[in-house]
């Protein structure tokens, strides 16, 4: 019989459809072209090494002098603006608000087909690294009221540019899914005393079936109410609320942690396309009840009817299978 | 400069991406290959006339003597399954439920590649006929709290099955996401004495600006916060919470109504894949806050790593464009 999991954190349930679950390997795609054996160089694409001139102008670059290893542009065609203000208006029945914000595009490196998975842990950790630096910069505007920080990676996760990038999308508001799950942790810091996520990664590392990896300051593991096959979750052991807060120890460790992962579905999956999520608290806010992580999705499953009219999904892999295929794939 | 537009029925914020907004003819793909030029009959095919031994045992067809025109049968790999106790479990720090329910399939006639756009009027009543028939059979069902009646058009909604049909899946629990849609509702109700959706259709109806269509019993419109391009409501007039309480006129009418829609979007867009939706209240639920509707999503545009992380949506075409869009679209 299926079971029908609940995420505590959220409150949200995911059935698990054991009449309808294939195993991991089912999940592979052996015909796909790996981003690796892409050309390195492409003379149209904005982001290569040499095509500088392509983008809106620089923000930042790392190094200062001398070759770029990350570059950080405005995107070219941004959600948000950085000009103006914050102003509410009301409208009859109406409710609007301006759309400043940003939305800056973090160039992961020069070379096109060297993506987070074929990095090293070094390169990974300065794209969070230069994440961390951009949202430390973004906070301090009072416009601000939450940053995303993510990443897509092929079509199917919805990006038009092959060359390896992350984004971030800050906003004039806190959106209103943030909001109910900063509710459902007071919630359950009110009834327990604990923070949800330390509670869950502490139980995910005791029950040790859906764990991937540890490294010294992150556990990685598929939830036990993954939405999805091979949907993962890297956590921070200290407890913090903002990825804001993390010190450049962590931001070492998270880079190979990530990398390691990245590197398990692209070797075990053949490249799916994938996206990448830090979720974190709302600039300046520190926390009992709220703890950042990483939230890993590969897209080897579509949300369709059902989940567009329930908000649940049905997950096709148990997660216990999708976390002991990937514990399986060898690191070479 | 972006807007940043609120569902106020659900609070939920989009932004409608004025710097990277489309017109409405973008979105067109005219090298699709059309569902009307597809074989009438395919013989691997469960769902075609003559092939009804490859599908599980029948539950339902309409009419029950003769030439079959709508054939229901349980879903062959089924999210939930109809036998078993309906039992809540406690584990450590672990919730879940048996997954009990109904997951079944509407056929929607006996011809491969008749899509409800190219169907007649009446021909999609009988569909959401057949629907409503299972919805209050299967409403009898104490264990069943939420019913999610639905269909998926084209691979890229989610469907691998290309005759068309349309599916329903009865659950054990009330989803979180919907519990939250009512209690907002019910807020509504509480802050101003209006069922929101019946604001909010006057107000359509009033503005005209993003009205699609209006019959005897329903209106169209693209939502003044619509998620994505050509994101359509379509909404009975009469206030009720339960689509199981519309009558058979009102059924006639959403027939021609949903066809009209559909054949828009095939005429004017090529044939896009599309997911839609039957909204309704619970099963017994007839409240004064909560308003029934269909709502239908053509998926020619993807969510990515912003939307994962906020539950936000980025809509890159203006609403009011793609309304006009629809309303040009010629019926023959």
């Amino acid at each position: 019989m299926p079971e029908i999991r609940q995420n505590i954190a959220t409150k949200q349930w995911v059935i698990i459809a054991t009449e309808r679950a294939r195993r991991p390997e089912e999940f592979d795609r052996p015909g796909r072209t790996l981003t690796g054996s892409r050309p390195p160089y492409v003379a149209t694409c904005p982001f290569c090494k040499g095509n500088e001139d392509q983008t809106p102008p620089e923000i930042l670059r790392v190094p200062a002098e001398g070759d770029w290893q990350v570059r950080i542009v405005p995107n070219k065609f941004p959600a948000l603006t950085p000009e103006g203000e914050r102003v509410r208006h009301f409208d009859g029945i109406h409710r609007w608000m301006s759309g400043v914000g940003r939305h800056e595009v973090i160039v992961e490196g020069p070379v096109h087909n060297r993506c987070a998975a074929l990095q090293t842990d070094a390169e990974v950790a300065r794209t969070l690294a230069a994440l961390q630096l951009r949202g430390r910069e973004i906070s301090q505007d009072e416009r601000i009221e939450h940053i995303n920080y993510f990443a897509n990676h092929g079509a199917g996760a919805g990006t038009s540019l092959e060359h390896p990038h992350a984004q971030l999308i800050a906003l004039p508001i806190v959106p209103h899914n943030i909001r109910r799950r900063m509710e459902e942790a007071q919630r359950y810091l009110d009834d327990t005393g604990d923070c949800v996520h330390c509670k869950i990664w502490c139980d995910e590392v005791a029950e040790q079936t859906r764990i991937i990896h540890q490294s010294e300051h992150f556990v990685s593991f598929v939830p036990y109410a993954a939405f999805s096959p091979f949907h993962t979750w890297i956590i921070p052991k200290k407890h913090r609320s903002s990825f804001l807060e993390a010190d450049q120890d962590e931001l070492a460790d998270l880079g190979g942690h990530v990398r390691l992962v990245l590197f398990k579905l692209y070797a075990g999956l053949h490249d799916p396309d994938y996206n990448y999520v830090i979720r974190s608290a709302p600039p300046g806010l520190s926390t009992e009840y709220l703890h950042w992580y990483v939230t890993i999705v590969p897209r080897v499953s579509q949300a369709a009817g059902f989940e567009l009219g329930s908000g649940m999904y049905i997950n096709t892999a148990l997660p216990e299978e999708s976390a002991r295929f990937l514990r399986g794939v060898p690191l070479d």
